[in-house]
């Protein structure tokens, strides 16, 4: 049997897409653990969490789409989100973050499963067919998802509702992006790293220089970096 | 090609509820919009809330009877969705509400928008061949869920296991209201909008009279508009 | 038609796990009506958070599998939630329980009702063709899913995450034990009642005891029946 050339960039492009679930995974699973370090959980409950929340967005994505939940396939995604969550809550136990530390690191592994999450999702969501305006919601979902999971379980309002800040924005950003640049046909490794990029970079220069989208009360929200230092 | 009476009265059906589906969507995307306003989240947060609360309730319908999810074949749903949140966020942003007015808009969109989904939901799982049972249940997940997602992502004990006011019995009559109509072959326009009139009647009665189920501690629960004003 | 030995067995088991899915639905449904009691819900509300919680988590694992919600088919499991959360919630509007007696009622409740699911659904899954790793985790989302359900919806941090004791720890070594002992090919009654008496056996002796998993801030958790007195 004969690779051609087209065969080997597709499997190139599938082990990439692997590779970032597994970035996802490992990068949700910190925010995970590190959210059940904030409300005093146990070590078992951060394991639990991380798990929720480096599979959840993954889990409503497939259910919605009506394919095969990743996880229970490949449940080695589950083993890793376990073993993060794991070792994020011992080294928490033994080395304790401070509070500003803790948010940062929340909000850093958030941000990159978030870019993650949101390409790899609207990506699994045109591979099954679907519309690109779908595909796109999709990702969203897939991105937020966990968050959403995280933020309900430990009982605060999702930061993707709250903060004023560019959180849904970043996520429809980059699954419109993703859609519009595969409908364009650019090269595939374009169509990967460029939302992604641009996933990060707003989020980041979100919680850097507190950018973000008015409320609706017309209140400024403060939620940079240097704001939670003020407060912490 | 003949088109026979049946056929006709079929697609006339068919487009009353697609019109109510839409109804239902506008309505349940002003209340969770507004209900975005009561929690200071952004503008972004408020159209994506009116979005989940206008599509939850038949997204978990259709997850439940593994049906393909409604709005991947009609994304319009989700547009108008997002359009309805987006003008209420920036009516609310220039225009504030004070907050009976809030309290009114949000209780009076959220029982159209339950009347409406009760009877659409209970009708798509008759359609899908679920018994009468599963079909009531299905529009009282239809016509709940959207609210409870809101609820749910703001923090809220949802209104339908809290408020001792006649919620959940609304949501219970109306759907088992349609499937006695349906078992008894009456009108198909008597089926729809009879049940609708009841939910909206029991909603409006108990906010407007203080109806109520009693609460298990036997406390009276004041909800009705007055009990807002006194409170605000 | 001869029915052969096996076959009985086989028969004989089905209506074994019949009757544990009801007990299961009893025990879900008395925790959420007494769960709705301490948030002073109305009557309805207790009926219908107890339905969510007895089939709460048997409706995620059927989505999960992609497999007919089992309620759907069987709408008495609907009917007994319904009838027993009414009944709780009667009882306790005539004779108000004190707080202790509500903590330890809902405790001991959730902790048969999470033994009876594990078992349950991990069984379940693997007749559906799961891999020991997926039953055990389907195990774990029937046991903890309800009680998930009725923590978010009363707006409570959920058990399995906080408290520090040893509630995931028994849903895991439950359903851990349940693929250990199918994949060992033991006798069927003992690969159902063992993982059921070690899961009660944790979780009573965690509340009796006030054993616990240690939190992640290395501070001790007091949640035995004797903490819940001491603050009641």
């Amino acid at each position: 049997m004969t690779v051609t050339a087209p065969e080997l960039i597709d499997s190139a492009l599938e082990g990439l897409r692997t590779a970032l679930e597994y970035i996802g995974t490992v990068a949700f699973a910190i925010s995970g653990a590190v959210a059940a370090g904030r409300k005093r959980m146990d070590v078992l409950g951060a394991v639990v969490l991380a798990c929720m929340v480096a599979v959840g967005g993954g889990t409503l994505r497939d259910v919605l789409l009506d394919v095969p939940v990743f996880w229970m396939e490949s449940p080695s995604f589950l083993l890793v989100g376990a073993g993060t969550g794991l070792a994020v809550a011992l080294v928490a136990r033994w080395h304790p973050l401070d509070r500003l530390d803790r948010y940062r690191i929340l909000q850093i592994s958030d941000a990159a499963g978030l870019a993650v999450f949101v390409v790899v999702g609207t990506g699994i969501a045109v591979d099954a067919g679907a519309s690109l305006v779908t595909a796109a919601v999709m990702g969203v979902i897939t991105g937020v998802g966990g968050g959403v999971i995280r933020d309900l379980l430990a009982n605060d309002v999702p930061d993707v509702l709250r903060n004023g800040h560019l959180y849904a924005t970043a996520a429809l950003a980059g699954a419109t992006l993703y859609a519009v640049l595969i409908a364009a046909d650019v090269d595939r490794l374009v169509v990967i790293w460029l939302p992604i990029a641009v996933v990060l970079g707003i989020r980041l220069a979100s919680l850097t220089f507190g950018w973000g989208v008015p409320t609706i009360g017309g209140k400024p929200v403060d939620l940079a970096w240097h704001d939670e230092e003020r407060r912490g």
